[in-house]
Parts: structure tokens; C-alpha cells; sequence
């Protein structure tokens, strides 16, 4: 195997019938038998070497290492930001294959540099760096806090957050009932495509976002594409947002409510009520009980799962029931049994749309007799970050405060 | 209180302030001293007999006992029908308030007589009533041994099954996996709102069902309106349809595939692939494992409730992952475990659309060798049956066959 081309250089391999092209990646030292190859496609080729007639070089790697002037502009906004995670804050290198964190300004300048002409980042803060199904409240206490300093910091006009999209949806929720009625924006952001790649949707996802944290729009809201096309975002509201696509960019969808706000990278178009930026002082609260569980029903499923619980100590259970919310009559005893012992049993959808209502069919005449709070149309996810937030409060009366539409969650704007 | 009204008659009901207007309903023997009225929106408002001041008769209540002429006419084609229950089969009483099942021809043409202008129903079966959130693996076969006689049955060309909504999902997974390869049409159909009401959806969802029946689209389909507007319906793929809505006529979304047909009351239009009408003999493969569970992951859980499973001895488990199919890392070690005792542990996306891929990112590399089978596209509803179906059949290669397309359930056509 012959070849002048190096890591980063976009190669042809040829093999006996068939010619690949991409970029040359480093073999890691374990497979020193192997050539890598990056496709167009972004997916990754591994070949023996011995397979290999020849490496042709098509264009030679450039690496550019543009030196940086981040002063601050007087004339712009500054924002701060948080970084969790996820792949809008990892820089994939073509050469090694390996992933690199974005957590400094100047990291952040060389990826996204159309950020910079619409807002001064002044502050970043990276409390961890964490896929999102690896955060668990702990770590949405983290973010309140962190975000607690920025928000009262008068400098600070918004804050964007990035974080991973699998989970971030329960994050928001947990920021949404954390810091209260807020006094500026903060913006929770993603990306589903790697930053590397030309088809990313990480750096329109951002410029939003900068508009979003810039407005009036005092609440927690995630800024994502609205559709599959690169042409605008959303702000969802934090308590109304769920991840309903694997792969599109626009994955994130506002559930039983409408955006705050439509964004392009120049302007910003008011949807629905908010509220408004100001000068309150931001006393995050985060006491949070951990032992809550998420449990969704399906055919034919014991109510044992509910002893489990009960005997684990938990608190609390939401459980994600039929369509307007039922669960099989056979587990009206036990939910009894486990309310009567003080653990508290509220009763989502898992149609994801719409609202549940036990007073309709008998079952749920009987699941509300039972102990069941039903929540009406919040969201499974938020549910169970809300159930955690109430019960640690230990005076609070839970279904009193499970029944209060607090940041959003609960909504009547849309009634069919 | 004077009137001259009778249950069933509208009327007014006067306040000291406020008039109601309603269908009176019987009072039930528990509650003599209250007046109970149907609202036009379906609702049943309750009043103190000594809060009222007049009931006025506004219009008397017809009661027509149609005389039925049930005479097979030798133009129509037949078909057979299976009762299962749900709202679409149940008829309210507005004298009583209750409710009572169509079971006989006779009583379906008494509601729905256009059905019997496209068809003739030559059999109708029962194997139970029931509400959906009730039925069990053990009914599913059911549902198919009675399905086997009627598609073995020449004189039969089609079958409609009515069904509660909330789970019929899993029915329909269950059928199709089941039935196997069919002879001919096995349509399944509901209804979101009570076939009294006038803006019930069961007329147009069993006209389309009708038509569906004797289409030459040879597959278990879920027959139901496409939008919320009354005009026409989707037969969308057993395996691939999930209850998105709780309360919208449109409640069934096709995921992840496309539908059969578009079918209104009159035309079908075909929209994608499916099995062919034949002369086929159908003999039901209704083994079930029904030691499976559904767990969906949350950020922050244990995986000791993995060890629950097992303990009860568990054969399988279909965990609800991120968008990609991650749960925590804390999870990977356990999930070893267990498989290597033998639990099948496969993943699907809480995402809904889209699809798991293990393979992009090192945690879903991790669970692939901890034996974690990713089901692709495959819905979590679709999942679970699947999984309870193969490993009921002992000899069966589980990865292969839940990696194996055997009714529609891996959707390999609409790749982004």
C-alpha cells in the first residue's frame, strides 16, 4: 500500500473493485492493521491494509489556526453561557477520530463565529461536562445555581445553556420550577448533527438562541429548529417541550401549548404569552426528593411493580396510563394500599397529547377514590421532575401544589 | 319542582339565577333527591331538586324502535365482524345513563345503517367486552383463534374488529405477529367519542373499515379518521401505529412508515406496499412468553430495577432509551449481568420517531456488547409484544428473529 496523503487529507482508497472516498483518519494505536476512513455520509470505514491498493490524495488537510480577537464590542449585548455537554459543545477532530469540549470562548469562537457578531459572551461556565442520560437531579441543581449567580449579575442580559437533547427536556422542566418566575431569559440549547459536519444544526441553533437570550422573554424556554429546514427555531416552553424525534433537527416538539416565540438568525415573532424581563432578584429553589419513579403502563402488566416501590421507600410514582387515564381495575386495590401508606400516585397520559380525566369511566372514578392525582395535560417527564420538586418540600400540601400550574405546565389556553 | 317532563326529553332547568339546557336523565335509585341533565357538550351536570324552580319540556323524547330489516343482499359482499368493546360498541342510554353493548347485527344497524349499505355483515362474534386497559396477552389470542375460523371462512371476505382505543396498539402488533402472512383484510377500528353524541367519529371510521374490509390490502391495519375533521380515514400498518392523542379523533398516527390507504366513504386510495388478497389457509402462531416487561428510563435511575425483573424471573425486558438508545453508564454493568443469566434485553427510543443506533456513540457500543438488542425504528408498544411473542417459542434464535422484518415492524423504506 502505497500513499503520500496523511490524517485530515481527503483520500480515495482503492481496493481491487471499488474506490471509497473520504477523509484519512489516525488509526488508533490497537488497530495499527487498519486504515479509517471518514465518509461524506459521516459515518466511519475501517480497512485491512492489506486490501488496499492505493491511497490517492485529493486535497491536501488545511489546518487553520485563526488567531482569535475576542474583545468585547461596546455596542452588543453580553450573555453569559453554561455548558453540560452534548454534542453542540464537542468539536470532533477529522485527524484522531477523538471528540474535544468546547468550553472556553475562544473554543466556542472558532466553531460559531456569527454567535459573536450578535452578542458578547462575557461568562462561561462549565459546572460538568456530561452526555444527558448521565444527568440526574444532582445535576439540575448544579445548573440552578450556576444560573443563580448569572441572572442576578446585572452584566448578564441572558443566558444560554448547551446540553445534551436526549434528556434536556427534563432539565428544563427542573430549571423551570428551580428558579421561579424568572427576570431574564434562559435558554436551553442543542444539537442533533455534530458541529463538524456541514448539514449541523448546532450554529443556526445558537444564533437563536443569542436573539432568544437578548429579548424580553423572562423564562426557561428551549431554542431548537422548527422544522427539518435550516430556517428558523422555536422557544418552547421549559414544562411543555418533549424530544419526539431520534435524528431531526427539529426533535423537539411544544406539547398541548404553543412556542413563546418563532426566531430567525435576524428577527424574533411573539407567539404566545410570557413573562416579561425584570429587575427581580432570582433565590433558585432546589430542594428536590430523589425517591420518585416513572412507570408506564402497559396490557397486561402487574400491580406488584407497586409493592416494589412501596417497599424501595419511594415517595412518590407518576404513572404514564391510557388515553384519558386508566390503568387495568386489577390495580385499584394496591394504589390504594400505597397511597393509604403516604406514597403519592399521580396518573399521566402516554398519548403524549391532550389532557387525562378520571371522571369520564368508572375506572377513573375509582383510581381518583383510590388516591390518584390525575395531572391533566403535563407531561410525563415534567410531572416527574415536578413530583420530586414538591415532595421535597416537606410542608407543602402535594396535590394542592401538583394541581397548581406553577411554571407553565399545566394549561388551559388550549382546551378542545 | 314542577314538571311534566321525562328522562329523555330536552329540557330546561331553571335556577334562581341560571337556565340549563339538556337531555333529562333518569336519576339512579342512590340518588333520589338529584336531578341529573346531559349537557350538549356530553357532559352530565347534577342539581339539588329544592335549587330548582322549573323543569320546562322543551322537546319530547321519540323513542323509534326501528323495525330492522336485516336480509342479506346478494350485491353486497359479506363480512364478518369481532366485538370486543370500547366506546365504538357501546350505546348510551339517555334515559338511564347507561350503557349498553352492541352485540347483534341488528343493534349495530340501529346505529350505524350506512355500514349496511356497503357490506353485509354475515357473523358477528364476542369473545368478551371489555375496556382495552383490561385485555391481556391471553386476549390477544383469543382475538386471534376466533380471527382464524372467520379467515378460513370462504364466505367471509374481510374482517373488522372494534376495539377500545387506549390500547389497540398492542392489539393490532399482536395480530399481525400472530395471523402471519394473511388471506385477507383483518381491520381494526374504535371510536374517540360516544356513538350517541352527534359528533361521533365511529359512522365514518366503520364506513372506511367497511371499505377496507374488502380492499384487496391482505394486512392487520387500525382503520381511523386522518384529521380531526370527519372526512376521511388512514389504514395505517398494525406494527407501526401508536396513540398519540387522548381525546382527538385522529387519536392513531402512522410511526415511523406510511399508511395502506387513504379511504373515505366512498374511494380508497393506496398509498404504499402491502400483502395481497389470496387464498392462503391462515393457521395462528399464538405462543406467548408473558414474563416481559416495559421500562422507561429517566435520567437519575436505578438499574436495581433490573434486579427486580430478574428476581421474579423475567425473560425479557424492552427498555425505553434515549433518542439514540443510551440509559446511564451506571446501567451497563447490570445489563450484563442479567443477560448473561439468560433475560433478553432489547432497546428502543422514548424519541417515538426516528430510530436507536448503539453504535455512534462509546455508551451504546458498551450496551451492544453487554447484550442490549436495538430494535431500529421499532415502536416500544410493537417492541414489548414482539418480544413476548418470540420468546415464547423456545426454539427461536431471539436476536435473529426480533432483528428479522417479520410483519412490517422494522421499517427499512424510510431512511433519512
Amino acid at each position: 500500500m502505497k500513499t503520500n496523503a496523511k490524517p485530515g487529507d481527503l483520500v480515495e482508497v482503492h481496493l481491487d473493485r471499488i474506490i471509497y472516498e473520504g477523509v484519512l483518519l489516525e488509526s488508533p494505536d490497537s488497530e495499527k492493521g487498519i486504515v479509517l476512513l471518514k465518509l461524506g455520509t459521516g459515518y466511519n470505514l475501517g480497512f485491512n491494509k492489506k486490501d488496499i491498493l492505493e491511497i490517492k490524495k485529493i486535497q491536501e488537510v488545511r489546518i487553520k489556526e485563526k488567531k482569535l480577537e475576542l474583545k468585547k464590542a461596546p455596542g452588543k449585548p453580553n450573555i453569559a453561557m453554561i455548558i453540560t455537554g452534548g454534542t453542540i459543545a464537542s468539536s470532533y477532530d477529522s485527524r484522531t477520530g477523538g471528540v474535544h469540549p468546547l468550553t472556553t470562548p475562544e473554543k466556542l469562537f472558532r466553531f460559531y463565529p456569527e454567535l459573536f457578531e450578535k452578542v458578547n459572551i462575557i461568562k462561561v461556565e462549565v459546572p460538568f461536562m456530561k452526555f444527558s442520560e448521565e444527568m440526574n437531579p444532582k445535576d439540575w441543581q448544579k445548573i440552578a445555581r450556576v444560573s443563580e449567580k448569572l441572572l442576578n449579575d446585572s452584566n448578564v442580559k441572558g443566558i444560554i445553556i448547551t446540553h445534551g437533547t436526549d434528556f434536556l427536556h427534563y432539565t428544563s422542566s427542573a430549571l423551570s420550577f428551580f428558579l421561579g418566575k424568572l427576570n431574564k431569559p434562559v435558554v436551553l440549547t442543542y444539537s442533533q448533527k455534530s458541529i463538524d459536519r456541514a448539514s449541523s444544526d448546532a450554529n443556526l441553533n445558537l444564533q437563536c438562541s443569542a436573539l432568544a437570550a437578548i429579548s424580553d422573554i423572562a423564562e426557561v424556554s428551549i431554542v431548537g429548529h422548527a422544522s427539518d429546514e435550516d430556517n428558523y427555531c422555536y422557544a418552547i416552553p421549559g414544562t411543555k417541550a418533549r424530544k419526539l424525534h431520534t435524528s431531526r433537527r427539529d426533535a423537539f416538539k411544544t406539547v398541548n401549548d404553543e412556542p413563546y416565540a418563532k426566531i430567525s438568525e435576524e428577527t424574533i415573532e411573539l407567539i404566545s404569552k410570557y413573562n416579561l424581563r425584570n429587575n427581580r432578584k432570582i433565590k433558585p429553589d432546589i430542594k428536590f426528593e430523589e425517591k420518585i419513579a416513572l412507570v408506564k403502563f402497559y396490557p397486561g402488566q402487574k400491580p406488584d411493580i407497586l409493592d416494589y416501590y412501596s417497599k424501595q421507600k419511594y415517595k412518590g410514582i407518576v404513572i404514564e396510563m391510557s388515553g384519558l387515564g386508566h390503568v387495568s381495575s386489577k390495580w385499584i386495590k394496591k394504589i390504594k394500599e400505597i397511597c393509604k401508606k403516604g406514597m403519592v400516585v399521580c396518573g399521566v397520559s402516554q398519548c403524549i397529547n391532550g389532557r387525562v380525566d378520571g371522571k369520564v369511566y368508572s375506572t377513573g372514578r375509582k383510581l381518583i377514590e383510590a388516591g390518584v392525582i390525575y395531572l391533566e395535560d403535563m407531561l410525563a417527564e415534567t410531572a416527574f421532575v415536578k413530583l420530586g420538586w414538591v415532595i421535597g418540600h416537606r410542608k407543602w400540601n402535594v396535590k394542592e401544589k401538583m394541581l397548581e400550574n406553577i411554571a407553565g405546565e399545566l394549561n388551559n389556553r388550549l382546551e378542545e
